[in-house]
């Protein structure tokens, strides 16, 4: 959406003189109180503005990215989650690898009796081959981040939440887990949702696609 | 924002009955034209309505995006961007490794006589480990990608043109370039832009602080 020259005007005049009354507005534009009225209705809907009974309108240092906001907070990771790779802690750090390649992924979670107990990037994996560890015979278990260092997300957790905690803890990929018992951290893995998942997010809402 | 229960079953009479004059939704509300008046420019300001003279109003399907849209369209590489790794084309594969690991990378890029001439990532650089090449005596320039077939934007380049490369190539990170010659594509690397970055920019916007 585009400003109009007056609202971009009155936007400037909030900025410079806020708080100030919706006739103190009108009277520098020259302009009558009725004149300008669906621009403050549009401008504090947008929460460009700010408006407080018997102070006036204030600027809220706000760019209207607001539908943005409330759109991805109601995203659920559910809704955009991928499949995920998941083995056994058993498995030797060679599948794991070939697994890993196999599907094109970035990271495998790792279950012990089918509940969430470890992740394994491509940065673990490559370190790991480097060193003199034979990967035929060294089980995944013993290189791989282990709960309670996991940072996981929920179906319904929002993705704006999920983006927010793999900016927060530098990681590139989130298992989605159903909590079978939090106390215990018993997670089923139900899904992955990674950096390519917002971007393609981002994309879409971008082109409003989504 | 939030729309008021007006506005809203003005959307819902415009997405059923569309294209419809403001007499005509006015007349289904039982009030004035005047009185739905600014929600109509509200709504066609956030293009959640269309309008054609003579025709009425109509439903654009869109969601009110448009703000975030014009943000990324707005935002350049340069802004945001991050430092690269640059490393020479005769290098082993060995030192890229460790340049990787001591930078945090998930890519390097790889020069010729100073112009970017290949990308290597590390699900490269693990396929290579996992094989029977020497990585000390080998150099990087045997298994990169190599251009032409880089996918690379400029600082000058919107957030959104490169998360739309990055989703539709399916890669984790672009070299960006100041081009030297279009021609014998002789493009000097300057940043890198990656799912990272994307990743930021949404949590940043979403948050309103960009």
């Amino acid at each position: 959406m585009e400003f109009t020259k007056r609202q971009e005007k009155i936007i400037e005049i909030v900025r410079e003189s806020g708080p100030i009354t919706g006739d103190e507005i009108a009277g520098k534009l020259s302009l009558s109180r009725a004149t300008i009225r669906p621009d403050l209705t549009i401008l504090t809907m947008l929460n460009m503005l700010g408006a407080r009974p018997k102070v006036g309108y204030f600027y809220t240092g706000k760019s209207g990215l607001s539908v943005f906001s409330k759109k991805v907070n109601s995203i659920k990771v559910k809704d955009t989650m991928s499949l995920p790779i998941v083995m056994d802690e058993n498995s030797s750090i060679y599948d794991v690898i070939v697994g890993l390649f196999l599907d094109d992924m970035s990271s495998v979670f790792i279950t012990n009796g089918g509940f969430l107990a470890g992740v394994v990037s491509r940065k673990d994996l490559l370190r790991t081959a480097m060193g003199k560890i034979d990967l035929n015979s060294t089980p995944i278990g013993l290189i791989m981040t282990r709960m309670p260092n996991i940072v996981y997300v929920t179906e319904d957790s929002s993705v704006l939440e999920a983006a927010d905690k793999i900016e927060e803890k530098g990681v590139d990929s989130l298992p989605v887990v159903k909590v079978v018992d939090e106390e215990l951290k018993k997670f089923k893995v139900v899904g992955r949702f990674t950096k390519t998942n917002v971007n393609r997010i981002f994309v879409e809402l971008a082109k409003d696609n989504f």
